[in-house]
């Protein structure tokens, strides 16, 4: 068996996120389906880094997957990317150890987020939440600093009495150019809508509906009092994932 | 009556182009179901400074529209903008004189064409054509040149035997930044596919495979030679309509 790596970069707007449902349009059922037509004997499962919810993109997402099948690893691009639809992009494909894992070989990943401060766009409206107003930058970079380290994120991520939720986050950056806000957040692993929850609080934080003190009460609350506030699924890019 | 002009933005992807069709999603369309909402009990028709194709997107297009209802100027961007859908966008809006027309007043148009010269991306590829190679930009913007100022650019737009084919071409420039190559265009008004068959002879002279010659003969021709290469849809934009 060979194990193949590969980076696939999508717009997430047309699909019911990542994970295969039945009958719906998603990522993993459409990279299934073109790599059916390469290996057409093998019943081929791909396994991501982690899966991501409709509308979300991903920029440099990664999957593996085994196969009986030879061929050179940068192949498999060109063969996979020739049956693929035109909003999924495989952008790199390695033959890889047994040992390699998606999910669990992960060190680092690393999300984006986009807002606009600047007045609607329907041409951005499915790649840049579309807020539309000004928000106070300052404010939100000296409240993004209560996230990094290691805390228990349960009041910013989805309900999940049995997970654990504690995290790492190593940077959150806020970059603002041209009304265009990129929040940008590097950690050894995220919870189903941490993100969202995150850059939902920054946000309320940056309209002067909370402060700094009461996001951090959230934080402290270990899921006691959740984040009420979560940035739309249309902003957001899984960047990248970090191996050893 | 009032004669209301409207600025408008469109995302061309999931339009069958600009004019009415029956039962076809439209942009005029859409337009016009939204101005029904406002006016219930007229049959309201919007005008255009022209169509666009399928796929073809506008950034400021104008339209005008003649109304019994009277609603201070800039409401009727707040009003119809509250009833389109998120791919339309109404930038501003305008109470002007009866002998406005959205078409018979403009006298310039501005064209944009978008082409990508870096490896596919899935985010683009509705917006920026996707050729994916290397052009040489300094015989392109060379053989821009002969197609400024009046000419007959019969070879270069849509076959119809009875039209006017002559047009004055006041700019062609051609910008590259980080492998997107931006065609602008102005000129006094461009006949069907004539943005799109004038870029595609460009490409095929900065591919190597037509020279400067080639395309001035083309163009002499006065549409006995025909332009066979026309850029794909997705990477124009309608810009900006000027009136005096």
């Amino acid at each position: 068996m060979n194990r193949i790596k590969c980076i696939v970069s999508y717009d997430g707007s047309k699909f019911h996120g990542f994970q295969v449902q039945n009958k719906l349009r998603t990522v993993q059922g459409e990279i299934q389906k073109a790599i059916h037509n390469i290996c057409k004997d093998e019943e081929i499962v791909i396994h991501a880094s982690g899966r991501t919810d409709a509308k979300v993109h991903g920029r440099k997402q990664v999957f593996h997957f085994d196969t009986k099948r030879d061929m050179p690893e940068k192949q498999w691009k060109r063969a996979i990317n020739h049956f693929l639809p035109n909003d999924i992009y495989i952008l790199d494909s390695f033959l890889v150890d047994d040992d390699f894992h998606s999910r669990y070989s992960a060190t680092k990943k690393e999300y984006h987020y986009l807002l606009s401060m600047n007045e609607y766009s329907p041409f951005e409206t499915n790649y840049i939440y579309q807020y539309g107003k000004s928000l106070d930058i300052k404010a939100m970079k000296e409240a993004a600093k209560i996230f990094i380290g290691e805390h228990n994120f349960a009041s910013f991520c989805a309900i999940d009495p049995y997970g654990n939720t504690i995290r790492t986050l190593y940077h959150l950056d806020i970059i603002e150019k041209n009304g265009i806000v990129t929040f940008k957040l590097i950690g050894n692993g995220f919870r189903r809508y941490m993100v969202r929850h995150i850059v939902g609080g920054l946000i309320q934080v940056g309209a002067h509906r909370i402060d700094k003190a009461k996001l951090e009460e959230l934080l402290e609350s270990k899921g006691e009092k959740k984040c009420l506030f979560k940035a739309k699924p249309q902003g957001l890019y899984l960047h990248e994932v970090f191996y050893e």
